[in-house]
């Protein structure tokens, strides 16, 4: 394995904490949502478009689009973060591009500056369709990294 | 009746309009979200707290308080435009003030600035648990007023 | 005087401090911009007309409407925060609502959600000709208390 | 000329627009700030750190960040419009990661997604100093294009 794919790689510690708490996530499996790419200030979920997600046109709704936008920036956020601490979104702002059709939408997080206290990151959704992927949202997240409360 | 009474209702075209736009949203019928109230330039939806709404620490998860506020900006711009007219959402911003925990969230648009084209609404999301309402999140959105395509 | 007035007053050594950290903002002398009341959780930042401040259209500027709104967003919370604590601003975003046009602009901040670390405002900026006041712009702003350094 | 080269270069018409209506901005003087760059679908603007545009502990204001970045945004979306037509800012959001400290400031503004009526930029602002780079602001923005009005 070379060097640079390894620094591309979360630990096997982080990966289960993502996927842990993303899978107590009870919209995002209610949402039909997965997990696709957990990286190092990067991550990706998945959504297959159908009726249970869609606007008033048939497209997905943009609720939808930004409640995976928003997942995928915590957890991109949350992969830069120690052990024993918890993410919440202190605010996000979306900008919807083109209508969200396609065979599933993909949200992509991206850490742009990570801190101890607030990380702001990139958010951008693609539609897509037989494999060709448009750019349908983009946006722009605040994070805070706060201790895990005991019961958590 | 009082004259002020008359001007703060829809009339039954619009509120037809808005409740069946609302209906034909796949996503707010599979949330469990419903439209509590429609006023002129104000709607209000409700969404009971469930596990299928949840985030990982049991709260309302931001997405789905987001895509209330969305729907509730979009059709609180919507009660104020003419016929043969479409609503779409163009950005919105959302400050997460505070863990959405209760018997229910209850999102809420206000119209602050309409337009031919574009308008601009408040959204408002409080948590409600016995009776009490605590604002959870608060944001700000611009919508575009689009010509109804035909197969709408 | 009454006991409602009392807690609408902020202390001399809160007025002192806001004033004084004003006073050393160069951009806000630069511009022309005064602070014309400063109350627990709200401040008013006033800028006159002037071809110094304008775009290309005579109007005052998108970015000197911005920069008011943010400083008047920035002190209302400053007045919250303890002694020996410094403000910054995390973000904000603004909706420009019509052309900024009249004798002068004020800005007004008003603190939405107070918290030891993250404060979020309102931000409102009018318009004001022959006494007349017309909102110009409305924005939400998340500001952040850091201790103040040594220096300051 | 490569043919690659051409296509990086606005037309000298454009270039005249963009350049004539930035001169008529009387903020952009009085700031000090300077069109640097002129290219379809991006504009760096550049204001030098003095102390007519600092906040209150001597970095440069996020007023004054976000004023050429608003600008640069405009200016972006405006290489692509039509003749005949004008540029305004519908909102933005900006998120400020650092103190803005260093020789000059210079903000750089990018189409993400042109459009008809609303155009979407991205916007970012590094300090350099002493040549070396750092992003200090990063931000979203709308546009809208309206006809020129006949006294412009």
């Amino acid at each position: 394995m070379k060097a640079q794919e390894k620094t591309d790689q979360v630990t096997p510690e982080v990966r289960e904490r993502v996927q842990s708490s993303f899978d107590r996530q009870g919209l995002m499996t209610h949402l039909g949502a997965r997990l696709t790419r957990i990286e190092p200030g990067r991550v990706h979920i998945t959504l297959p478009s159908r009726p249970e997600v869609t606007q008033q046109n048939g497209y997905v709704h943009a609720g939808a689009t930004s409640a995976i936008a928003d997942s995928a920036g915590g957890y991109a956020a949350f992969t830069l973060f120690p052990d024993d601490t918890s993410v919440l979104t202190v605010e996000y702002k979306i900008n919807l591009l083109a209508p969200a059709e396609g065979d599933h939408v993909e949200a992509v997080g991206t850490v742009l500056k990570p801190g101890r206290t607030l990380t702001v990151c990139n958010l951008e959704v693609f539609a897509v369709r037989d494999g060709e992927r448009k750019l349908v949202a983009t946006g722009q997240q605040t994070l805070i990294c706060v201790p895990k409360r005991p019961d958590q």
